[in-house]
C-alpha cells in the first residue's frame, strides 16, 4: 500500500499512462478533441471523406478525433461497432495528448523511450478475450464482415482496408518480434491481405519461413493503447521490439496475452486481434489503394493470411488512420515518428549532440522533405549529419536540407530563405544513390517491369548544407529595441493584432565591425553627414 | 468634345490612370488600404519599424499603405514633407489597385505592356516644377536635408537612404534612357550615393561615360505615379525604356518636363526631383544598408552625385519603399516585375505558350526562387523553360523548378510535394554557372578580395523538372462527388467552417485501368470479396 498522502497519491494516479483506447478517449474528450457522431453515417461513402475535410479545410489546431456511433455499409448493414478514426494524430497536439506530455516534449520523450525501453510483461488473459470466434464460430458470424472498415478513399480503393492494424510477428530465426503498421486489404471473410514488401520486417519474417517451408504465424491488432500505434508506424532498426519502446513512452510495461490460435503476444488491453497464418508458398495482388503519397499505390504481389480467430473487448471499437494524401493522420504520426528515430539516430548514434531539431515536412508524405536543424562548430559537421540521415533509412529522404540554428526548419519559408542566401547549388548540394523508391512513381512508369533499379531507375536523394559558411552581416530587420518601441505605437495607433514572426528583428551573425557600428550610431544621432565627409576623403580615383 | 451621353463619359474618365500620386492616394483611402498617422512619429527610429510589423505580424491581405503627417527626426527637427511609405505594393491587393486591375490580371496587363509599350509625351511644363532650389539657394535651405528621408533599419544601416527613387539616365552612345530604382545614400546636403554595379544599366552608362572622360547626367525622382515605380524595379532588357513599359501598364503616354540641370527628362506630376552630375573619374564607399536578402549588404564602391537642383510640388509628398527583410513592399515589387518580365520571356520571346504561372517566391528576395508552372506537351519542355529562365538574367533564379499544371507554384507545400514524388534528384536535376552574386553572401567570405569568380566563388543556378514524367496513378482522396456529400454532412454537423484547399478530391493522372475501375465500383457496391476470389485464382506459387 502506498504511504503517501492521498493528493499526492491521485497525482501519482494521474500520472500513469492510458491503460487502454477507453481510457485515452475520455482523455480526448476531456481536452474537446474527439467529435461524437450520432447521425447515422456509410462507413464507405461518407466517413472517410467527412474527416477528410478537416485536412483539406481547417487549420492544424483544430483538427480533432472523430467516433461515429452509428455506422451502416453500402448495402444499408448496421454494425454495433464504433469506429474512431484520427485519434492519434489529427494534428500535434493530439499527439502530445496521446504521449501525456506537451508538444515540446514529444520528441525528447520518444528518444528517451528508444533509449530507455521497457519491455511488456505477459499476463495471463486481458479483456482482449473476452470474445473471441475461431473456426467454423468465426465463420458463421461472418468472420472480417463483422468489422466496420471503412473505404478510405471511395472511388479508387479496391476493398475496405486496415489501416491502423498493428501486425505482430517474429524472425523465425531468433524469435524477435515485430510490430508494424500495414495495409490490410479485406479480401474474403477470412482473408487479408497484408501489404509488406522487402526490405520491411513482416516480409524479412516472411523470407525466413518460405527459406525454412513454414508459414508465418501473425495477428493484427487494432486498438491498442495509443502508445503502440505512435512505435508501429516508425522505421525502427531491425531487431528492435516495438513493445519496448511502447513501453518506453509510457513508462511501464505494456501487459501482453497469448494469442488463442498462434504463437505471438497481443496488447491484454487491445479491442480487437484478428490472428492467423501467413503461407509463404504464394503471394496474391493487393491494392490500388490511396497512399501516403498523394497518389494511389498500385497493385502489388503481397503476402496473404488466413484468418484463424478474431477476438474482442466487450463492446469494442473500431479504429482507422486517416491516411493518404498529406497532411492526414498517418502523415502526422510518420512524420513524429520519422523525427524522433532520426534525432536520436543522429544525436547518439552518430555522435552529433548539436542536432537541434529534425522536421519532416508532411507535403513529402513525411518522409520524402527532411530539415535538419544544426548549430554547427565545425565545417565538415553538416556533412556528417547529411551523410548520416541520407544512409538511416533507404524509403527515407529525398531531400534532406541542414539549416543553421535561426532558421525554422518546419517553416517552409523559412527554409527557402536558407536555400536562397545561405547555399550555392555548385558548392553545397550533392546527390546520393541507394533509395528504395516503395510507393514513389517518380521512380519508373507504374506499368514498368523493373521498378527498382538498375540506374537510372531507382531513387535519389539531394543532400544540402544551406549552412552559413562564414560570417554574415546582420539580419537586415530594425535592432530590437526599435521594434519593440514600434510594437507599442502600433498598439496605441489601435492598429489590428499582430502574431509576431521569426525573425522580427535584426541580429548579428558574426560580421560587423567597429566602424559599423560607429557609423549606424551616427546615423542614429542624425551625424550621417559625418559619414559622407569620412567617405569623401576616401574617394577612390578611377 | 465628346458626343457620349455623360454617363460614359464618366465611366470614360474613371477608367484613366492616376494623373499623380495624390490622385492614387485617394484611390487607397477610398478602398481602406492607407492608414494615416496623425501622431507624431520620429522618421529615423519609429517609422520603418512600425511598418515593418505589418510585414512580420499580419497576413498579406491586412497590410495598407501608411501616410505620415507628423514626421520629426531625431534631433528633434519637424518637416513640412509628409512621408508615404508601403503604398506600391505592401500586398498584391495594391499592387492591383496601383494597376487598376484585378489581382488575377496584373501579370496580363504587366505583359501586354511589355508587348506594346506606349512613348511617353514632352510638355513644357509640369507641378514638378512648382518649386525650384538650385545653387546657393538649393544650400541654404539644407540641400537633402529638407527632404524626412527615414533610416530604414536603424540600429544598422549609415544614413538615410532613398529607397524609391527611380534614377533617370541616358547611355552616351544610343541616347536610350534608363529607369532604375538605386538606393541612394544621404551622404551630404549635396551628395547622394547611388548603388549601382555591374552589368546594371546605370553602371553601363557610367562605365560609357568614364571611356568618354565626361560625368553622367541623372536625375532621382520620387513619387511618379505608381505605373512608374512598377517598371523601375524590374529587370526590363537593356535598351528598353521604362517609361515607355509605364505607358503600356496606364495605357497612355507618361507626360514629361525636361529637368532644370540637366539634360534629362522627368515626371511632369512627379512630387520631388533630385537633380545632379554623377563625377566617373571616382568612387566611393557607400553602404552597409540593409537589403533585400534578408541580410545587411556590405561597403561597396559606387558611384555619388553631386546634387545640381531639387524641384517640388507644392506641398510635396516624400515616398518611401519598405524593402528589407523579405517578404516586403520591394519583395513583392521585384516578384510581380520579375514574373512579369519571366512570363512574357519564356511565352513571346521563347515560344512556350504553354507557360501557364511564373511564381517568384518572396521568403528567397522574390529572386532567388523560382517556380514556373506549365502545361508540358513534350519531355524537351521543362529543359527549354529551365534553361531560358536560369539565362534571362544573372541576377536571379538560384533555384528554378518546373511544375505540372496541377500545382500551385505559389505555395511552398505544393511545391515541396512535387519535389517529392515528381522528380528524381540523379535524374531531374542539373547545376548551371554563370550567376552574379550580387548581394548573396553565400558567394565569397564578406571580406574576401574577390567575391565574383573565378569557381568555386560566384553563383550557380539549381535547375529541376518536378513535373511527372508518365502518367501517375490517380491522386488518393476520395472522388469528387463523396467530398461534396461530405461537406454537406459537416455544415449537417455544424463543425467549424472550411476553407477548401487544392486539391480537395481525387482525379485522374493518366495511369488508371478498366480493371482498376470496375474494382473500385465492386467497393463501392459491398462487393470486394468478389475481387478477392479473383485475386485468389491469380494467386502466384513462389
Amino acid at each position: 500500500m502506498s504511504c503517501l498522502p492521498s493528493r499526492e497519491r491521485k497525482a501519482e494516479k494521474t500520472m500513469a499512462y492510458y491503460k487502454d483506447m477507453r481510457d485515452y478517449i475520455r482523455a480526448l474528450e476531456k481536452a474537446g478533441k474527439l467529435v461524437r457522431v450520432k447521425k447515422r453515417i456509410n462507413k464507405d461513402t461518407e466517413l472517410h471523406p467527412l474527416v477528410r475535410w478537416q485536412f483539406r479545410g481547417l487549420p492544424e489546431e483544430q483538427r480533432k478525433a472523430f467516433l461515429f456511433e452509428d455506422v451502416v455499409d453500402v448495402k444499408g448493414k448496421t454494425y454495433t461497432i464504433p469506429v474512431l478514426i484520427a485519434c492519434h494524430a489529427a494534428s500535434r497536439q493530439i499527439y502530445a495528448l496521446g504521449m501525456k506530455c506537451k508538444e515540446d516534449e514529444i520528441i525528447e520523450k520518444w528518444t528517451q523511450a528508444q533509449l530507455k525501453p521497457v519491455k511488456p510483461v505477459m499476463v495471463p488473459t486481458g479483456p482482449v478475450h473476452d470474445v473471441i470466434f475461431t473456426g467454423e464460430h468465426l465463420v458463421q458470424h461472418g468472420g472480417l464482415g463483422m468489422l466496420p472498415v471503412p473505404i478510405s478513399t471511395p472511388g479508387f480503393d479496391n476493398a475496405p482496408y486496415f489501416t491502423s492494424a498493428c501486425w505482430v510477428s517474429k524472425d523465425p530465426e531468433t524469435g524477435i518480434r515485430n510490430v508494424g503498421v500495414y495495409r490490410s486489404m479485406i479480401k474474403g471473410p477470412t482473408r487479408l491481405g497484408v501489404s509488406s514488401s522487402p526490405p520491411k520486417d513482416l516480409w524479412t519474417h516472411w523470407e525466413k519461413c518460405h527459406d525454412r517451408k513454414i508459414p508465418l504465424q501473425a495477428a493484427a491488432v487494432i486498438g491498442a493503447p495509443p502508445n503502440l500505434g505512435f512505435t508501429a508506424v516508425s522505421h525502427l532498426p531491425y531487431g528492435v521490439d516495438e513493445y519496448d519502446v511502447s513501453g518506453g513512452i509510457s513508462g511501464e510495461p505494456l501487459k501482453l496475452v497469448k494469442c488463442q490460435t498462434v504463437d505471438i503476444e497481443v496488447p491484454a488491453n487491445a479491442e480487437i486481434v484478428v490472428e492467423g497464418v501467413i503461407p509463404t508458398d504464394a503471394l496474391e495482388r493487393e491494392a490500388p489503394f490511396g497512399e501516403y503519397t498523394g497518389y494511389m499505390g498500385g497493385e502489388m504481389m503481397n503476402p496473404y493470411m488466413n484468418v484463424t480467430a478474431i477476438t474482442f473487448r466487450k463492446n469494442p471499437i473500431y479504429v482507422a488512420f486517416l491516411s493518404q494524401f498529406p497532411p492526414s493522420e498517418s502523415s502526422k504520426l510518420r512524420q513524429i515518428a520519422a523525427e524522433a528515430v532520426y534525432y536520436k539516430h543522429l544525436r547518439y548514434d552518430c555522435g552529433l549532440p548539436n542536432i537541434q531539431e529534425v522536421a519532416f515536412h508532411e507535403s513529402s508524405g513525411a518522409w520524402q522533405y527532411c530539415v535538419i536543424k544544426m548549430k554547427k562548430t565545425h565545417p565538415a559537421q553538416p556533412w556528417k549529419a547529411l551523410y548520416s540521415a541520407a544512409n538511416l533509412d533507404n524509403h527515407i529522404g529525398k531531400i534532406i536540407i541542414i539549416v543553421d540554428e535561426d532558421i525554422d526548419p518546419r517553416d517552409p519559408d523559412s527554409v527557402n530563405w536558407a536555400l536562397s542566401f545561405r547555399m550555392q547549388p555548385h558548392r553545397d548540394t550533392q546527390i546520393t544513390y541507394g533509395k528504395i523508391p516503395a510507393l514513389d512513381h517518380s521512380a519508373a512508369p507504374p506499368d514498368s517491369p523493373e521498378r527498382r533499379y538498375p540506374l537510372p531507375r531507382g531513387c535519389s536523394s539531394m543532400l544540402i548544407d544551406a549552412t552559413r559558411k562564414w560570417g554574415y552581416p546582420p539580419v537586415s530587420l530594425p535592432r530590437k529595441e526599435y521594434m519593440e518601441r514600434a510594437k507599442k505605437i502600433w498598439e496605441d495607433l489601435g492598429l489590428p493584432p499582430l502574431k509576431p514572426q521569426v525573425p522580427w528583428h535584426g541580429y548579428s551573425l558574426g560580421h560587423w565591425t567597429k566602424e559599423n557600428e560607429e557609423e549606424a550610431e551616427l546615423a542614429l544621432k542624425g551625424e550621417h553627414y559625418q559619414t559622407g565627409e569620412k567617405l569623401e576623403k576616401q574617394r577612390q580615383k578611377m
